[in-house]
């Protein structure tokens, strides 16, 4: 299959040829020969709701509406009952204004919650848990043979990963398709975007898979299960608190998957291994992810 | 040389096998084989400044006093003028107190910069920039002979990445020697921890070389700034905007650094070439960061 055919499999990949989300920078290897490299784009953009400003994200650039919807859901500052009368983007002065027809309840949350920001992961407005009390994923069966599709696909897919390096992807998976390849320079960035299209679509997470090249950190987790996605998926590792809130929300949680090899520190009696692991493909070295140049 | 003569070198080095940092947390492998593995903890701390509370962070949870203070430091809330009268860590409450002779003017600050919290790469409290108007880093000379050294010295220390993956390391430098190495779950963490550390034992960042595992994004690239220190380095690579603010501030960026490669964005004219990369050792495989575990 050529690169051109995977793209298209999808409803949005990745443009890693875009002209504004990276960057041709001068310099010199280590011989002291002159270089020109393809380096990743990293934007202010100011997200306001209503006449509110909530936050300055940094950000690739690309698709800043369904980021500026995305982080305010995940944050919870958009609920299922505020109805959303418009978001503009003016790119002039990188800002989205997202409109709702009634006055949200924001400015409360906003007082409340700056105070205990948990910055070591990117979440900005703390109270994590929040939103997650009694929530209790559908849970969902997953075959094996998606995983390995899946890792296949996208490991294989055009990005900007693949073109310069030093970004995060997330991709929005339904059993062994992937539907929406979202990259960023930070990993929640890419999260928040799929949760974006997600909300603009109308699209439930419910029968959904979340591949993240990311680690499975308690805010992705926590991401994931805000976003009603009962399934997650890394080539990276784990932390211990990830794996405590994955289980006790029920989502399945698979770590370390890379070539014939994974982990599932959460979900085991919803996985159906119906491949034998000795018959998947290695990864070839080009297309191994963190091996390559980033 | 052994690993424990490679720990002993540092001032700090990383301590893998401390219980409180990771877990053992059961799951299966591809095959449905039960497996158990080793987890990085991940826990809330939260930083007050005076009464006031600041931030609740997630951390690995080791050096809770550094990194109070290094935070603090790196976000403009304390600065030369403010006298520490006092640091106490409450272990129960998961809880770091910084006590000044006086009050600061944080408060002022925190009201100035919360709605601008930059949240893509970490950043708490926006105005990433303030700080560095008119900032330039002494013109250190850098031997490319040490950043081999350094290199492959950090590759082969036991650290918790090698022990259970998914964490970011930070290591302070002068000239070929690794000083103080920490880690974290969040790379801004590690490097608060250099920050709290230098911080409290008065030392000078304009000899020092930081190496990170991370991006070097602008948010790593500030903080490096602002610490004084002249020198980033890092195996992953570069945002345009981190690039940018290297050459602005004169701050030598290296990025891409594995075994005999490297890519200077920023500070050529400061590199000395002072050994032949062909003669420097390929990177075995099992210390090849990134191609590990994690």
């Amino acid at each position: 299959m050529t690169t051109n055919d995977i793209s298209s499999q999808y409803l949005i990949a990745p443009d890693p040829l875009a002209t504004r989300l990276t960057r041709a920078v001068d310099g010199h290897d280590e011989t002291g020969a002159p270089v020109t490299i393809s380096v990743v784009e990293e934007r202010p953009l100011t997200i306001f709701l209503n006449k509110r400003e909530i936050v300055t994200a940094m950000t690739i650039g690309d698709y800043p509406k369904y980021l500026a919807l995305g982080f305010l859901r995940n944050q919870g500052m958009l609920s299922d009952d505020d109805r959303i009368i418009g978001v503009d983007y003016d790119d002039d002065i990188d800002t989205v204004v997202v409109r709702t027809a009634v006055e949200t309840d924001y400015e409360d949350k906003l007082a409340r919650k700056t105070r205990t920001s948990g910055c070591a992961v990117g979440t900005v407005f703390g109270d994590m848990m929040e939103g997650l009390e009694g929530l209790t994923l559908p849970p969902a069966p997953l075959k094996t043979s998606w995983l390995y599709a899946l890792a296949q696909t996208i490991n294989r897919t055009p990005s900007l990963y693949l073109e310069a390096g030093a970004i995060h992807g997330t991709v929005l998976c339904q059993e062994d398709r992937p539907l929406v390849y979202m990259e960023d320079v930070g990993r929640h960035n890419a999260v928040d975007k799929v949760a974006g299209w997600m909300l603009s679509e109308a699209v439930a997470g419910a029968d959904k898979i979340l591949y993240t090249t990311g680690r499975l950190t308690s805010e992705m987790v926590i991401k994931t299960a805000q976003m009603g996605i009962p399934v997650l998926v890394s080539r990276s590792g784990f932390t211990a608190w990830g794996v405590e809130i994955a289980r006790e929300v029920g989502l399945t949680l698979i770590g370390r998957m890379r070539g014939q090899r994974f982990t599932c520190l959460s979900g085991e009696d919803r996985l159906i291994r119906d491949i034998d692991p000795a018959h998947v493909v290695h990864e070839d070295r080009k297309h191994r992810r963190k091996g390559a140049k980033a």
